[in-house]
């Protein structure tokens, strides 16, 4: 590329934002995996430095002028190199049209709410917790309404447009209508009919070395690349690093394998997509993921659709069983039948994190609901508690009641002033559910395959079809071009029907 | 501090450099510990990103202006304030008196050369290697010309000052001339003395995991804390990291445990310096270690003057023996007389790294002849091998010969552009021996308290000598301070007659 046009130029300063990134994307790794608790205050300064150096680069009106010049002449580019420059755009949008102000202030207030949230939640502590997430969802709305002001999107779309880009809350609504339609008959049937299923469950130590040498079988065996990435422990599980070195992390726990494991599985879905990313362009907007909702969707599609299915577990139990049998697990225990229903249980919980396939939206659209009326001034913070008891009760037949640590107090992303972030992980599951059916129309022996643990038809279909794409289409064209349509909530419906109440 | 001032502004730009080098340093150490092979193209990129932004903070012409202003309110600023500046200047003065086209050019010959050497000396190639050494040198050459002429001192000692600031090779030629009047001879009469000496050594295996275990608790009997910092496994043992973190790293044979153990302490002495350097000067230039010969004083105090001593051989001999016992070590070999005997030994050898106390600086002064001759134009790279094998001869009685691999091609600094950095090893070892001296005066029953284990008063004279003052002295002055006159030999050699010859 030219570095002397306008559009080499940014060029250039994206690849050096990428390599910024690439520090602070190490950094955070760091601090959660490795870092000794007294180097925390330390980091915490170096990671706040290069956010705010980024920041400014990404924001600078320099760079809003490299942008409208490099659009001017837009036919000299090819093809991704105008995808680039509209994601160049949209960065820059997003970064500049809040004042630096109102970024500082936020910064402040979150860091307060969320240090507060670590105690007061404990403690079940609703009251003291009140004004300090009072002050982040006021700076919210105020953010939310100069991003409106700039953008035209209604207050609340322009948030959920940071994490899901040219998604609307309209669209949510009619898409999430129809699971809310669906959903909690749906949700007490399989309850009742998985009373009469039974179910023999693992018993004794799972030691925490076997569990890992499981994971980084199954790991390696569905095409993670540990010649670019690692998996390490955390207390918190994610999926870090970049693309060339993706960081996965786990947390072990001795007494339940089930729940490492697939959380192993669901960040290697993440990191997969990041492996993926279109070699060339990966220091560049265009080939970074095409937002949260379908990164989400690709850790679903690894855990969900694959990992979670009868002809996976057919492929895993003997490996499950190589690494993890003992004394006090029964034999029949290992039998893929029985390792299916114990991946498939179905109970409403007051925990979104730890919720089913079948409840978890449910608990999305709860929280989608709420943090939507917040942001169009049509509830209030002191108001939650009594919204999020009533919804609870509606959508899942518990009361949380005065329980708010298991309640309104139980995820940190509205302290964080996370919000139009929770709609991606049903968003997730859906184009998850979506693309999975794409692949068994265009692999037709497809669950052959993966129950005698061969995976390449599909990773090379999941690459074509999302991974090598980056940011080049839009989510709706990159949908499109994969399944034949838009997002479509049937497919998610169609397939907990399939797997919870087959014919 | 006020960050209107000209001080003030550029104590916030070091806070923000000292910020991007804590990302580089994790970095390198995550380069070296953790990272898979496939990421290191990535993030070699990252690393020269963040290197080249700092290195244009501090050479901006904008700093120097900040500087001069700064100067003249100089009577307004803290003693503290005052060295900080002093510290600012010299970094300032360092960065910008050499073109940016010449960085540009040494780092594209020196890693040409690097990668080249890492190949061809395994084949003992040095015909191959010569042009690409010559083009390193011929352009370290022009930086220490450039370098010279903005600082007055010679082309040598513009290069030595980047290491070492303030020395100078005319000081060095008399101090090392006392070396050599002195060593060949002991080194001669050392051997000849250990010939008659039993020595047990330990046999059979020693598990990774449990010299692991014992470094651990050494490291943390003597002072090293492992809230602000870790051991790991790399293939080049270092210390890395940042003051509040630091990263010390080993290897180990399971072979011969004294080799990494010794490392580890070793290591754990430049740990100890960054740990203890002053807490509220952290982030500045002035809260940084003095200089190179000081650091590797502070391993060398560590390692040779404490840790391979008799008294601390009897603090932990025993806890040596409980980690790694086996069958096949006889029980005398846990005395702490023959772990005396078994760190203490004295061989010529052709390699630097492996080299034991006494021969050591040989292979500095060695090299400390050749690369100012280089520097100086009276050498030319050609006749390298054969002036190495002449001194080899003379300082070791050892030749060469056509070995390049295990002679003139063993070590990476010259390929990598490093002149002027091998004498801090040996003044390093000259000023721990000097420095524990004024220890023992000091504390009468130091030796005493070493063979318990109470390492207490000893890391408070350190930190009250050496490591809570930073680059607050010059490095003469700090000698001063702590012992009463600058850099002496005569303690060196002293120590080195107590230990390998007692009367």
């Amino acid at each position: 590329m030219n570095q002397h046009t306008a559009y080499g130029k940014l060029e250039a300063l994206f690849s050096k934002i990428n390599n910024l990134s690439h520090l602070a994307s190490m950094a955070h790794w760091d601090a959660a995996t490795m870092m000794p608790a007294g180097g925390s205050e330390a980091r915490g300064q170096a990671l706040a430095e290069v956010t705010g150096l980024i920041n400014e680069l990404v924001s600078a009106s320099e760079t809003g002028e490299l942008v409208e010049k490099a659009e001017q002449d837009r036919d000299q580019l090819s093809d991704w190199q105008q995808a680039n420059l509209r994601e160049m755009r949209r960065q820059w949008f997003n970064a500049s049209c809040v004042t630096s102000e109102l970024v500082r202030a936020q910064a402040i207030a979150s860091s307060r709410c969320e240090n507060a949230w670590r105690k007061l939640r404990a403690e079940n502590n609703w009251l003291d917790f009140q004004p300090l997430l009072s002050e982040v969802i006021d700076l919210t709305r105020e953010q939310a309404a100069m991003r409106s002001a700039a953008s035209g999107r209604s207050p609340y779309d322009s948030l959920l447009d940071l994490y899901e880009p040219g998604q609307t809350g309209s669209n949510i609504d009619s898409i999430f209508s129809r699971l809310k339609a669906f959903l909690p008959s749906f949700v007490e049937e399989t309850v009742q009919r998985q009373k009469n299923e039974s179910v023999i469950r693992p018993a004794g130590r799972f030691p925490e070395k076997k569990q890992k040498a499981l994971a980084m079988e199954l790991m390696k065996a569905i095409g993670f690349d540990f010649e670019h990435g690692r998996l390490d422990t955390s207390h918190h599980p994610f999926c870090g690093g970049v693309p060339d070195d993706v960081r996965v992390t786990t947390r072990y726990n001795e007494d339940d394998f089930c729940e490492s494991l697939m959380g192993v599985l669901h960040e290697t879905g993440h990191a997969k997509y990041e492996q993926g990313l279109p070699r060339e362009w990966r220091a560049q907007p265009v080939g970074k993921a095409r937002g949260m909702g379908l990164h989400e969707g690709q850790s679903l599609f690894q855990e969900m659709q694959v990992c979670r299915s009868l002809p996976f577990l057919r492929f895993a139990a003997p490996l499950m069983r190589r690494h993890l049998d003992n004394d006090e697990t029964p034999a029949a225990c290992w039998q893929a039948e029985n390792l299916f229903r114990l991946n498939s249980r179905v109970e409403p919980g007051y925990i979104r994190v730890n919720a089913d396939e079948v409840t978890y939206p449910l608990h999305v659209i709860l929280r989608y609901e709420i943090e939507k009326n917040l942001i169009e001034g049509r509830l209030e913070v002191r108001d939650i508690p009594e919204v999020w008891d009533q919804k609870m009760q509606d959508y899942l037949g518990l009361s949380t009641g005065d329980n708010h640590r298991d309640g309104c107090m139980q995820d940190i992303h509205w302290a964080h002033g996370l919000l139009g972030y929770f709609p991606t992980y049903t968003l997730g599951a859906m184009n998850a559910a979506q693309l999975y059916q794409a692949a068994r129309n265009a692999i037709p022996d497809l669950e052959e395959q993966i129950s005698r643990g061969d995976f390449e038809a599909l990773n090379q279909w999941q690459s074509q079809a999302v991974w090598s794409w980056g940011s080049y289409y839009s989510i709706d064209e990159l949908m499109r071009q994969a399944t034949g349509e838009t997002l479509n909530p049937d497919y998610f419906i169609e397939h907990l029907k399939q797997r919870f109440a087959p014919a």
